[in-house]
Parts: C-alpha cells; structure tokens; sequence
C-alpha cells in the first residue's frame, strides 16, 4: 500500500524516472518553458553571451553552483569537462570510419503529435532545445544538424544514455563468461552485502528490477538522491555535510525495500553505478578504459570521449559519458549491425542482439502505467530502453534530451543531444518517439 | 636593501625560482630524496599500487589533497585532467607528422656533472625521476624513452614550461601589430591599473623584469604565494578563506614593489597570468583557443593538448599545459626550423628568431648570482630560458623536471617530462642542461 503511495507519483515524476534524471525536479526551471515555446527559437550560450569575454561578466559565468540549470546548461552540456575532472577515452590512432552522406531534406517534413498538433521536423528540433541531431539510414548520414554552437566535433554530455554502455560491457562479460547474471552482486562485491544490492542479480540489476531504498523525494534534504548529487557534483552538499564523499561508501548504505527484487522495474540510477563498479572489480579496469578499448579504439570514432569524475577520481558511471554526435551514431550503427562496423566484429553478435530485443513491459508497468508509456510503449531491459512501437526500436536515453535510438526495421539510426530546460519533457520523451516512428517510414518511403 | 635581503634567498629558493615553482618550499618533500637516489630506480605510480582498484586503498589514493606531493605526484602528472577541470586544445582531423626514427645508443654515454661525478644517460634518467625523455636530431628521433607508465601518447603536466608556450603567442601578437610591446599593461587591460602591472610595459612583463610585490614567503600563510595555489586549486585554502578566487581579481590585487620596473630579473608566475589575460583581451580567445588554432592544428601533434582550469574555468596560463613529449618535441622542432614544421610556415619566422636568441644576462643577474646560474648561464626574455653555454640553447622549463630543450648548433631538441619529488632538483636542473650539451656535442660527431 505504502509502495504504491510512494511509486504512484505524478506523470512528470514517472517521466523523471524514465529518463533517468535523479534530480530532476531540482533540475526543471519555470524559465525553461518559454524557452522551449514552439513560437521562438530557443536561447544559445552564444545569444546569452554565457562564458564569453575575460572575465565574463558575472551574471554570464557558468559555474559549478548553476550549471545544471537552464539556460547555463545550454553551455555546461558542451563543456564539463571544463566544469568536472574528467577521464579520457583515447580514441587511438586508427583512421575514421567515414560516415558516407545521401542527403534527405527532412526539414520541412511534418508530423502529428499528441495534443492535436502538427510539427515540422525544424520545428520540433527548436521546440526540444536540440544541440545535435543525426539520422543514419542504411548506414549512410542523410540529415545532420548542428545548433547552439555544436559542432561535428563537439563533445556532448549523455546523462543516462551513459547506462546504455555501461549494460553493454556487463552484457559483454556475461557473453565471454566472466560474469553470470543469476550470481548475486554480493558474489562478485561482497562490501554489498547486507545492502539492497547484496542479494540481487546481476540480472535483476540490469534491468533495473531491484527492491531498493532509494528515497527520491526531492523535497527531503537527506533523501538519498541529493546525497548521488553531492557525490558526483551535481549539487553542492549543504556546508558541514558528512555523507559520503565516494561512490563506493554511498552504494554499500543503500538499504533493501520491502518488496522483493525481480518483482517490478523501478528506475534507480545507482543500479547502473554497481554495474559499473561490478565490472571494474571482474576486468581491474575502469569503465572509461574498457570503454576505450573494447570500442573506442576499435569503432573509427572521429573524437576522444569522456567520463566525469567526482573530485576522488570515481566515474559518474549513471550519466557521466560525452562524446560527440557523430560517434554515438558509429556506436548505434554498431549495434544496428549486429556488434560489426569499421570492417570487424566489435561486439560479440549475441550481445547485440540481445540489446536490440523488446523488454518485458510486464514489470515496468506493475509502477509505470501512465498513458504516456502506454502509446509511447516504453519497457527497460539490459539498461536499454525498448518501444512497443510497429519497428520495435530501442533506445539509449539521457535527461534533457539524449538519445540513441536505434530502428532494426528502418535500418536507421538518430541520435539527439540537447539541453532542454527540462529534465524530462513532452518535446522529447513523448514527441521524440513518434516523430522518429514517422521519419523511419518516410525513409523506408525513399527510393 | 630590503630588497636584496628579501631576494638574496639560498640556493633553494632561488633554483625554485628559476624552475618557476611559486610553492616551491612547500612541495618538495624530505621522503623524496631518497626515491631519487642514484644507486636504485625511483619508484613508480604502479610499483606503489597507486589508484589501483575499485576502490583503492585509502592510502593509495591520489587526491587534491595530494597530489602534488611525492610520490603521489609520480600519478598525478600524468593525470592532472582527472582531478581539476581542463580545457581541450583539439587537434582537429589532419594527419600526424610522423617522427621519422634514426636510433641512436645514448643509455651508456658517460657525463661528468658537478660533484666530481660520472653518470651514464640511463642513470641520470632515473636519478632525475623522468617519465619521458626524447631527443630529435636534424628532425630525426635518435632516442625515445618512457617511464612510470607514461606512453608515446600520455599527456603530462607541463607546468612553468607552459610560460613559454604563451610568450609565444604574445610574440606573434606583437608581429602582427596588434600588441605593441612598448605600452603598458593597463593600456590593454584598464582593470590593471594601480596595480603593479599597470605601468609596466608588455616588454618587461615578458621578461619578467617588472616590479611586483609578490610574496613568496613560504612561512607567512598571507603570502601572495599561497593565494595563487587557491586560485587554482593548487592547494587548499583555509577553512572561512575569503581571498580572490578568480585569477583576474588575484592579479589587479597585486601590489607595485619599490624598484623600478625593467631595472631587474624576478621570477614571478602571475606575469604570465597577465600575460594570459592580454592575449585573450586582445583576440577574444581562451589561451587553449590561441594555441588550437594557432599550433594544435597545424603542428600534425599526435594527441589534444588540454588546459588546467580553475573552478571558475580560469586557464592557468603560467603553469597548466599538459601535452605529450612528442608532441612537445613537434612544437620544439619548429621553433628550431624558424617557425616552420609540417610543410606549413606555423610561426612568423621572426617570432621563431626572437625565442632563439641569447637573453641578456644583465638585469637576470641582479638577484640571481648563485654560482650554478653562473656555470648553466641562465637567462630570461620573452618567457623563455637561455643557457650561456657553448650552442647558445633556449629552453621551456617546468617544476619537477619539465623541459623543451632546442640547441639551434646541433640541431637538436631534446624534451624531458618527470615527476622529480623536488620542484627544482641538481640533477634536473643543473646536470641536465650540461648532460644535453654533452649528447649534442656527441651528435655531432655521429657521422
């Protein structure tokens, strides 16, 4: 009773949840909406003068303290490494895997979105406050546009898109038997004994059916989601805070719920935070560095990524990957094709199929049954998100408006980054998926 | 006379001094003394275990509390974008220069140093705890050498040499007309005026012969010294600290001294802050911006360079470059060929000239009579080193064992990046410019 009190919360809450923001009510600024007004194109850092001269006026500096807040994000989400420590993902030296170009004028292209409007394509990209957006078909670049500064060059923050890789090394390790995913996490981690995590399966861990105490009432100063933001950077802990300062003190504290694991999806971000220390412990490797070797170095990507890093060093391993637009499209095409690209076999075949399968919606909606995920069709599996919809795509998804989204009828491949004012929005989480739906057909339309 | 008690400090200080560590006194250890004994190899960040593990011992950790104290150092050089925030000097998408490889045996060559001692090269490198070493002769490399971890493509901590890279970009400034190097600094930049600054001119602050009250007073935790640390999270400021935080109200901040300006050498960092401050007042552009479009981009270097920023993201101009030795050796090589490397003129070749010419040793050894200046010849103009010695060679030169070395007779660059546990040590900064003296004569008798 008290479960469904406390998961039956409101559809902004619920669309927080799925995509990933953990602070995301702290992180939504009335500002923001008229920004995000589809009569006006939004704000740059740029037109906002953000950063810009030396020093910048004071009004104008993006800082630590706002960063995370519209519409100094406009500029942060470009540049945390600017803001953070960061990890390098070195992409070697082996040369580009070029992204051959068949251009496709999609900008006047029009759409039905809920609420009885219709938007064109440049409409809508300006409506989500979109930094990047690529469309990949058949593998060949036919849309590619860039706002508020991006370059093809420019390194982008991912947010919870990160948790996408993260579940494809675990998925990886599975694949070449270094981990089993019916073992508990307290095999392979014994600190995590006694915590919610001990007892849960690295498979119930994946998909994130655990039974956790994680308090995300953001009205609560001790609820455990600002204590994830004091121990990443997120949010500045309040002067004589003596919570943890690591990640791997914050994960053991997190007490067990009462019900049981496997029973229902609840998306926590430290889920995908254990994945990430699950698979240092087995490999002695950080994530970024398996990250680099296992794909960056292998995949032709045109630009280093990397991993925000709290001040001990820890990888932000719930939301901390940047890379460019570009790159994220090599990896969706990666798995598109079955875990090949630049001419060899990256991923084992199996682990990419496994990622492109549709999730059991059945424990998602024991919490999540807004109408929303109903049309949209959303489910979790693998710490990919998966779409009811006619190509069955699934998705990569960060707040603010990241996405990989991968379509295997359609054979095509978008990524969005964006700063959107609001964690989670209508313009993405809702609009996106259908808008996407919509180009897939046009261009299974094309000659 | 106050004044030549204030700067006739020991040998220490004043080797700090010209090494460019302005926390010196406070980041050299006893404990390292040892490490860098002749009779065993130091020891390295692996050796000690050092951020090893997830998570590492506590006592294995490198943090900003740490890290510029040895061994923890022995890390954190090649490291420092994973514990602050950086800037990215990107490469951009032309292909490497390669460096063509002509191996030259150099580990057994024998040097006398000071102290009647005979060293071989391949003691010296570990006696001075060097973590790359790399010599081009003619343009050819005849010996690469790594240590500690490090790899062709490491990015290592430049500091004080990073002087020298923003020398550079006010020289070119200069001979493009849009800096004349005869006003004065609150000319460009009216914020400077009334400080020690203001009325110098640029030419003086290049040279650091400017009158600035800086103090260096270790002991004294008010001294300047200090509050430049916090401004870049060098050091930690006490608790209720309520000094600058920004370099640009640190720099207005300082104070003139009672000499006259030009009338002496003094070694003080904040100059080339100002410095950093002037060119980008001048371009619109960060000094990581200057140096992408300038020399990152055009050099064919191997790897981005990056930045050290404050939390403000504030570039530390006199200290905070972090490249790889080879790509340092690039930029070396086309000082020495007048500006120009990889089939392009990068520098006005009379920028090029003016850092290879011999300083004036005049106003340097006005304060700076310490017998070993006397014996290595150094002097200082335009942010750059001289030797007195026999090929007349400029050099870069960093704390803790930093150098771009470039003798214009044997055609030689040599570049050293290490992570000596004294800011200035003997055998970095005395035996290593006689030692490079005694390979390039010994390359010019290689057929």
């Amino acid at each position: 009773m008290q479960q469904s009190t406390n998961h039956r919360r409101s559809n902004r809450r619920r669309l927080a949840a799925v995509t990933g923001s953990i602070l995301a009510a702290a992180l939504s600024l009335p500002g923001g909406a008229a920004a995000a007004s589809p009569d006006s194109a939004p704000v740059t850092a740029a037109s906002l003068g953000l950063m810009q001269g030396f020093p910048p006026p004071a009004d104008k500096r993006v800082t630590r303290d706002n960063f995370m807040e519209y519409p100094y994000s406009r500029w942060a989400f470009q540049h945390i490494r600017e803001l953070q420590p960061t990890r390098d993902i070195f992409r070697g030296e082996g040369s580009v895997a070029p992204l051959a170009p068949r251009p496709v004028d999609l900008d006047t292209l029009k759409f039905d979105v809920p609420g009885d409007r219709q938007l064109d394509l440049k409409t809508w990209l300006a409506e989500s406050v979109t930094d990047a957006f690529l469309v990949l078909h058949r593998g060949e670049l036919v849309y590619e546009r860039y706002f508020n500064g991006m370059a093809r060059t420019s390194q982008h923050q991912m947010f919870s898109a990160t948790k996408s890789f993260v579940g494809m090394l675990v998925l990886c390790l599975i694949e070449e038997g270094a981990i089993d995913p019916g073992k508990t996490l307290q095999d392979y981690i014994p600190e995590l004994k006694g915590s919610g995590f001990g007892d849960a399966t690295v498979q119930q861990v994946l998909n994130m059916t655990t039974s956790l105490a994680f308090n995300e009432d953001y009205t609560d100063p001790e609820a455990d989601v600002w204590k994830y933001g004091y121990v990443f950077g997120i949010a500045t802990p309040p002067a004589g805070y003596t919570g943890a300062s690591s990640i791997y003190e914050f994960l053991p504290a997190l007490g067990p719920a009462e019900r049981a694991h496997g029973e229902a999806f609840l998306y926590a971000t430290p889920n995908t935070d254990v994945l990430g220390w699950l698979s240092s412990r087995v490999t002695g490797k950080s994530v970024s560095r398996q990250l680099q070797e296992r794909v960056w170095q292998q995949l032709g990507v045109e630009r280093d990524g990397y991993m925000w890093l709290n001040e001990l060093g820890e990888e932000m391993a719930g939301g901390g990957l940047n890379i460019t637009a570009a790159d994220a499209a090599r990896f969706g095409q990666m798995i598109l094709h079955k875990g090949q690209y630049n001419g060899r076999q990256i991923l084992p075949e199996a682990v990419a199929r496994r990622i492109l399968q549709a999730g059991n919606p059945e424990p998602f909606n024991r919490y999540y049954n807004d109408i929303w995920y109903e049309q949209i069709g959303y489910a979790y599996h693998d710490q990919w998100w998966t779409f009811n919809n006619p190509h069955k795509a699934v998705s990569a998804i960060g707040v603010h408006g990241q996405f990989i989204y991968i379509d295997p009828v359609a054979e095509m491949v978008i990524v969005k980054q964006s700063s959107h004012p609001e964690a989670e929005s209508m313009a993405n989480e809702v609009d996106g998926p259908l808008i996407w739906q919509a180009i897939a057909e046009h261009l299974m339309g094309q000659p």
